[in-house]
C-alpha cells in the first residue's frame, strides 16, 4: 500500500476488526476491536487482551469474554457481597477459579474475612490480569489474601479445613471448568461448608442457556437445603442477563441479609447496594417457571 | 453458480447475512438473519421483517430492532401493567405510538379499562404487525380499542378529554419519535391527564444513553411531583438493559401497587408479575447515582 493512501484516509479507517461472542451460531454480542492488546496460550487455554471503544480493555478466555474495565463489575460484586452480607460471621472464605482476582478484591473489602483462599487452575490468567487490570486485582496485596494454583476439583478433594463461604467464580462449562459443573463437585464442595455455610455459584444465562440451569439447580436441590437464583445484569454476557445459585445449609438469602453490618461497611460498589440484594432474587416469570 | 455447488454444500451454507444494531459503531447486538421476510417503505420511515433462529421474526423501525416473537414481551408487559396496577381505576388509557400494538394488547387485559386509544403516526407499522405479529394485535379485535393515525404531538394538543394513564410508548428520540420526547410535549401529557393521573415513558437505556437518560429525567421532574425509573431485561435492545419513567400526579408505584387487583386479574405474562413489579424499581449504584 502506498504512503499517499495512509495520508488521504487516516490509519483507523483502514482497521476493521470486530470480536463477536455468539449463541447458537446466530446471536450475540459484537465489538469492534480498537487494539489487539496481547494474546497468550496458557497450559490450559488461550488468553487474549483487547480493546473497544466503549467497554476499555476486554479479557477473553478460552475465546469468551470474562471481564472488562468499564461492566460496572457488576458480576464480581454480586458473586461476593450477597453471600457475605447474608453470613453471620464469614472468615474463610474459598474462591474457586476467579483468575481475574475481582472477586476476591470484593470479599477482601469485608473486615469480618480472616482469609480468603483462591484456587485457580490457570497461574498466566492471573498474571495477565495483573498486568492489565489493576483495579480488579488490588485484593492481592492484601495480606489475608491466599493464592493457590491448582486444579479446583484436586483442592476441593484434598482440602482438610472448612469454608463459611465457598465462590464458583467459573468460566463458562466447557473448557477448564466443565467438571466444575458435576453434581459430584459441588457435592464436595458442601462437605466442605461449616454449619452456616453457603455456596454460591455463577449458573450462566437464564434467557440463553436454559437447558443447563434448570439441569444444574435440579442438581443443587439436591444437595442444598436452600437454593435460590439470583441474577444481575452484566452487559458484556450472553443475553446481558446473568445468573447466582446461592446454596446454603439453612440460611436465607433475604430474610439473613445482615441490613446492620451493610450500612456499616458499605463497599465502594458501582452495582450492589443493600436494595440490590433483595430485588435480585426476584425472578421474572419466565424464569420462576424454569426453576419449577 | 453450477447446481453442483449447490447440491453439494446446501443452500443454507451459501447464506450469510447478519442484522447488527450498534452503540456508537463499536458495540451491539448482531444477529444471523434466516431470511428477509419483507420490507416496506412508508411515509414515515423504512420497516423490515426479518427473521433469526432464536429470535423468531423480527420488527424493524427505522433501522431499530422494535420487537421479536421471543423476546418474551418484557417491554410491552412492563410499560403497560406497571402503571395501570397503580392507578385506583384506569378507565380512559392512552397510547402515544405503540403501532405493534403490544402494550395495547396488554392494556386491555385490565377489566376496569373502558376504552384504550392509540395514537399512531404511521398506519402502515400496523398493518405490518397484523400480518406478521398476530399475537400482538390480538387487542385490535377488543371494542375497547380505539385507534387514531396521527402525529402523537397534534392529538395531545387537540384532545378535549382527560386519561387516567398515558404510555409514551415510543421508538427512539431520533427519526418520527424524536420530537416527542421535547419536555413541551410532556408538559402537554401532564395537562391531558386526571387527577391521579400516571404517565409512564419508555427512557432508554441507562447504560448507552445515559446523557439522555439524564436530561429526560431532570425535564419529567420540572413538570411532575413523582418520578421513578423502573427497568427491565429486554435481550434485543441495546445493552438489554431498559428504563421507563413513572410519573404521577402522586400516586407512589411501590406504595399504592394493588396487590388485591393483581391477585384477581393475574394477567397471563412471561415477564412482569407482582414481585418484579416492586423490584423494577429497584436500581444499581451507577444507575442511582445517574439520576441523582
Amino acid at each position: 500500500m502506498s504512503n499517499q493512501y495512509i495520508t488521504e484516509r487516516g490509519m483507523d479507517d483502514l482497521w476493521n476488526v470486530w470480536y463477536s461472542e455468539l449463541h447458537n451460531h446466530t446471536s450475540g454480542l459484537t465489538l469492534k476491536i480498537n487494539r489487539m492488546v496481547e494474546s497468550f496460550q496458557s497450559e490450559f487455554q488461550r488468553i487474549d487482551v483487547l480493546e473497544n471503544d466503549d467497554f476499555g480493555r476486554l479479557l477473553v478466555l478460552y475465546g469468551s469474554l470474562m471481564v472488562c474495565d468499564r461492566d460496572n463489575n457488576a458480576y464480581n460484586e454480586m458473586i461476593a457481597h450477597v453471600p457475605l452480607f447474608c453470613h453471620p460471621s464469614p472468615k474463610e472464605v474459598l474462591i474457586i477459579g476467579g483468575g481475574d482476582c475481582g472477586a476476591l478484591t470484593e470479599v477482601l473489602k469485608h473486615p469480618e474475612v480472616k482469609r480468603c483462599t483462591m484456587c485457580e487452575i490457570d497461574k498466566m490468567v492471573v498474571e495477565v490480569s495483573k498486568k492489565y487490570f489493576p483495579a480488579l486485582t488490588a485484593g492481592l496485596d492484601d495480606p489475608r489474601a491466599h493464592v493457590v494454583y491448582q486444579d479446583g476439583k484436586v483442592f476441593i478433594e484434598q482440602a482438610k479445613e472448612k469454608f463459611d463461604v465457598i465462590l464458583m467464580d467459573l468460566s463458562d462449562p466447557v473448557g477448564p471448568a466443565a467438571d466444575l459443573f458435576q453434581k459430584s463437585f459441588h457435592q464436595e464442595a458442601f462437605n466442605r461448608l461449616t454449619d452456616k455455610g453457603i455456596m454460591v455459584a455463577q449458573s450462566e444465562s437464564p434467557y440463553y442457556n436454559q437447558e443447563t440451569v434448570k439441569a444444574m439447580y435440579r442438581n443443587l436441590r439436591e444437595i442444598f437445603p436452600v437454593v435460590r437464583m439470583y441474577t444481575c445484569f452484566m452487559p458484556i454476557y450472553p443475553s446481558s442477563y446473568w445468573s447466582f445459585a446461592f446454596c446454603s445449609k439453612g440460611i436465607d438469602p433475604v430474610r439473613d441479609f445482615d441490613q446492620a453490618r451493610y450500612d456499616k461497611i458499605r463497599p465502594s460498589t458501582r452495582y450492589y447496594n443493600d436494595e440490590i440484594h433483595r430485588a435480585s432474587f426476584v425472578l421474572p416469570q419466565f424464569v420462576r417457571e424454569l426453576l419449577v
